[in-house]
């Protein structure tokens, strides 16, 4: 019974996929920026010196992680500005040279940073053909490909979803189009030139667990932010191949090559360069340990409440997945997405009444009363779909906390159920 | 002779209006919200309650510092996100309705968020007008008034120029606007209504000594950041009168009613708060003892270096000035921009040798080569522009430092005269 489990004493966050706390390694990197080396970068004298090269090294910092060069690293406001950056920015770039709008592919389960500015696109004259997935959330490449039109400009898919945790066949996706490209310069009359077609992903939900090198993935603009990753929120970069032309969003002074102007966030780029270098170090053992920490909790929690199931891709064991492109595992580390014989919402409240802090979406549609757009593409109802919890797992948490939620969980979902 | 003078033992920062360094009590402030109440804002568990009333918070105290409601402020990721906001929201909010651009009124004068959000418009089908300034930088009311069309939609004009100081007469443009206003509701049949025309004002430099009632001011939007109010880098607000529509610039989960989608900056926020509340605080104190300041310096250097002129307005005690309509002064009280018979940023570069920071123009433009719009548009040649340095004193600026620069000064003119 739930009226016997006392609370536990020390919240349990379980949400790390809407937001991470910034660990003490980043605070203690971006500390003395706020005050002492607080000048402005584009200033001449010693205070901008001072600014100019702590952003020059979280610059190379960030291209050393990617393995790619210093000027290929824009630095922004955010997750959400860095894929408005590619999207808007390739189209809009486009659209200077094109009397129509070109034709861009994404998906339905993207963040609604990628949706929101496809759909803006949409009314600035682009066609956007949105792709669906299969039940566990994987696009099909064949249906990407059968999407590709000549007018094609922009493919925005993401890397690994927020929701479900499915990582995407990226790197088949980067060669499908690069060999969508070749065929263009080869076969098309040199006076009439298709320009390639462009491929940027979303890399947010990534970072902490997955290969970054955008040129092993194929990819031509990759979205990255700090605060799924211990860093600051509201800063984030976006990784543009030399040659790739965008339209900035934002413009003023003309920082960040002009492409998102506004004096810079030293301390919060400083801090975003060491949380995603200590992220990508740290990436393996620490894979290791969620994948253990999630496969214990899922395979506890099925028979523990025997009408649960996993929403999202099969937790396969890392062995087995390897022979999958897809770097090893495929659905992310730290994902458990849960579809309940209870309202979500409320198994999430009264987990959060006894301190676990879980989610029923993403963060950002929670004042939303409609049903995840991600569980809808999966094949789920709408009952199904509101009846989903999502649990995502992090730096703090221990084997401990997962074992106190599931003598929690069980007991939640049976008050639910009986409400 | 500059050899004989000691390099000043601690830096001499001299350019407040370039960016100011984090005061205690902001980082303070924003302290707990990194990796304490780190939740994210839309999240319905109780970190993101915290976040939440943290943002709500931080929302209340800057409306409060206006004398506005809450619902009318929108946290953006700076000044210049904040200024692009207004003016790109504004136009592209009318295009949605409207078949043609509509017509802009802006300033020769603005900061280059402005300039160049007005010029982007352009090649989105909208007409611009520059309006000019006097000799000190004052805009015109009756060229204001001329420029009004039909199909005008916008006025932005800056509330106080970060170069030279000139104090704008926004009230009476405000009032302007309002006949204006007044004038098309009442005349026009009502079967063809032309929409009203909208005030945005550039406020980032009046923060920390003006009024900034909007009421009072009589704008629809204004533009206010944090890194010129010792508050953090990338924060900032734009007021938006309730019932102006704005289409929004960055797309995604709906944050900030839509209007900056992208996980909050919590910190970031509550630092920005806290700043704005503080400098409101302290103004008419700080104001009083910056203008004995200013009035010293400008008084001695224009005595030490007979050639030196004041670029800007003259700076006239308060009590005669209070006879002007702009809130009781006519130049900013931190702001000194020198016209000398030397070069600019040789002048700057001696002095940072001897640790004292100053600014040949806004530090968003020390790339380009080119001389500041601001002194071409008050009548400067390239040469005079080339030869100005302006010197921009803050909180920790005191009597004593300025009487070392009133040292130094004059020996860098003589050795970059001499060169």
């Amino acid at each position: 019974m739930l009226s016997q489990i006392k609370p536990a004493k020390q919240a349990i966050y379980l949400d790390h996929a809407a937001t991470t706390p910034v660990r003490a390694e980043v605070l203690a990197a971006m500390r003395p920026y706020w005050s002492i080396m607080f000048g402005n970068p584009s200033s001449l004298y010693r205070q901008g010196l001072q600014a100019r090269q702590a952003l020059g090294a979280a610059r190379k910092s960030v291209a050393d992680v990617l393995n790619v060069r210093p000027d290929e690293v824009v630095f922004t406001a955010g997750g959400t500005e860095s894929a408005n950056l590619a999207i808007l920015g390739v189209a809009r770039a486009y659209r200077k040279t094109h009397e129509t709008g070109g034709h861009i592919i994404t998906s339905r389960i993207e963040h609604h940073a990628v949706l929101h500015a496809c759909q803006r696109l949409e009314q600035e004259g682009f066609a956007v053909t949105y792709v669906g997935v299969d039940k566990e959330g994987f696009f099909d490449l064949e249906e990407i490909n059968k999407s590709i039109r000549k007018d094609t400009v922009l493919v925005s898919l993401m890397y690994a979803n927020n929701e479900i945790g499915t990582i995407e066949p990226i790197v088949e996706i980067g060669k499908l189009i690069r060999r969508v490209n070749l065929e263009r310069s080869l076969l098309q009359p040199t006076t009439y030139h298709l320009p390639p077609v462009l491929f940027h992903s979303d890399a947010c939900q990534a970072a902490g667990s997955l290969e970054l090198n955008p040129n092993k993935l194929g990819v031509d603009l990759l979205t990255l932010n700090a605060s799924k990753i211990y860093g600051p929120k509201q800063v984030g970069c976006l990784y543009v191949r030399r040659g790739v032309s965008l339209e900035p969003i934002v413009y003023g002074g003309g920082q960040e090559k002009g492409l998102r102007s506004g004096t810079e966030n030293v301390p919060g780029v400083v801090g975003f360069a060491r949380a995603l270098e200590l992220a990508q170090k740290e990436r393996v053992r620490e894979t290791k340990r969620l994948l253990d920490l999630r496969d214990y909790f899922i395979a506890q929690v099925l028979k523990k409440i025997p009408a649960a199931q996993l929403n999202g891709p099969a937790a396969v064991p890392v062995k087995a997945a390897n022979a999958k492109p897809n770097l090893g595992f495929r659905r992310l580390p730290n994902n458990i997405n849960l579809r309940l014989n209870a309202e979500g919402e409320a198994v999430m409240l009264y987990l959060d009444a006894n301190n676990i802090a879980t989610a029923t979406g993403s963060a950002c549609s929670t004042e939303s009363a409609d049903p995840s757009h991600v569980l809808k593409a999966i094949g789920l109802t709408d009952v199904e779909a509101k009846s989903s919890l999502r649990i995502t797992l992090g730096k703090s948490t221990t084997k401990q906390q997962l074992a106190y939620v599931l003598k929690v969980l069980p007991a939640v979902v049976q008050t639910v159920v009986g409400m």
